[in-house]
């Protein structure tokens, strides 16, 4: 991958695990990886959560890592009958999982500090794909990973958060995308098919238009995004000038 | 689909939207479907996020629908030009989209009494392929749609939860899944062999570990999920011995 500044870098996000799918859990780790990966310039096209299930796994995994630049996954690495990623990871790319060495010494260090014992279920998280590098877990010790283009992390929400923060500036970004967002108190038929027009003189932006209830009341929020600034303030300039012209006033957010 | 209680039931839900993408919502849909469809008995075995694009709407529509006894979807039928669903999920099914007369009329009512003009704009949100049936929207009138297999609702929370709680009474459900779970003060590495051992002595139930870490001390809860009482039941009992046997007091949650 080149490091030029407007590359386009694509991702997606695997979820693995059934207690999101059973309303059990609420997913957190989209958004926080989909705020970081704008950031980065990375663009998010596809998420995508399936169950603890081998076939599940292995089959998103080879179709997403196909498609896209970089696949992130969270859930299902830890030391219990139910945590099979590595293993559908590594079956997903023909690669034999191994215990990986760097990871094992992360382990004893942690558990010998805290007078844990290291026995055979938790030394499972010392387990990868061979040939995989390791993302550091500063809040329990065991490594996520990455292999090939996939880039394997937990589902607990404070250390997916964390392995994402420690993975990030390994990668390679594309262009940067900002967004300038503006709402108004009108609803969204108003200014449609003004902000059709705008789109549509703007082909490289996405424009997009999200409608909210508040306090009771309706309004729009207009969003421009994309890589070229000067396209992008001309688009804000026209969305300011529709929304004043149906009678609303811009709010800068 | 017979109406017997034993009856598999199951069903994805895609997630149409840029802005769950690119970090700007965050979906609040899924965890309030997922509930809704335990409750009914109806299994979600997977979602997806796509982006407001035709190829990529029309390819999940058509994979999912295959796949799942039921499809549901959010976002994308405003009257805006990024509110492609319609005709997406139109295109997937090769049907025309018409101007559907229980739509209209039902924009027609709204609008009268709000003062509103129905514009252009807001007549697309009467659109709907050949066939479909509505989802009633009793907070903005404009309607949701149900075709062949797929349930097609609005991104905004209040408007989504109010059309599943429409449409959800009008399908037929599978055998209830109940869950019992049970948390510990224990680290997941500690119960993980004996879970794996009850997970074999039960192949008919999904049984989890979720680890969590509140106000500084790490936990777990254990999750056994399934449609008969007595083999949940003796499972859960199961998971109660193995805490206790490993120092732990269960808490019933």
């Amino acid at each position: 991958m080149s490091d030029t500044s407007n590359t386009v870098v694509t991702a997606a996000f695997l979820i693995i695990g059934n207690e999101i799918l059973s309303g059990r859990t609420k997913d957190l780790n989209l958004n926080v990886l989909a705020t970081a990966l704008v950031e980065k310039g990375i663009r998010m096209r596809e998420a995508r959560v399936v169950a603890d299930d081998e076939d599940e796994i292995v089959g998103a995994v080879q179709a997403l890592s196909k498609r896209y630049d970089h696949v992130f996954t969270s859930g299902g690495i830890g030391p219990t009958h139910d945590d099979i990623s590595c293993d559908c990871i590594a079956k997903a790319f023909g690669r034999p999982v191994i215990r990986n060495p760097g990871a094992l010494r992360l382990l004893q260090v942690h558990y010998e500090r805290s007078g844990i014992e290291l026995n055979e279920a938790r030394l499972r998280m010392a387990n990868t794909p061979e040939g995989a590098t390791l993302i550091d877990n500063p809040v329990s010790a065991a490594p996520g990973f990455t292999i090939e283009n996939v880039h394997v992390m937990a589902g607990v929400p404070r250390i997916f958060e964390a392995m994402v923060k420690e993975l990030l500036p390994r990668l390679v970004g594309g262009a940067p995308v900002r967004s300038i967002s503006i709402s108004c108190p009108l609803g969204e038929g108003i200014v449609a098919a003004g902000l059709g027009a705008i789109q549509a003189e703007h082909p490289d932006l996405e424009v997009g238009s999200y409608p909210y209830f508040r306090a009771g009341k309706i309004g729009t929020t207009l969003v421009a995004r994309g890589s070229d600034d000067a396209d992008l303030e001309a688009a804000a300039e026209k969305i300011r000038a529709l929304i004043r012209q149906n009678g609303g006033e811009p709010i800068e957010v």
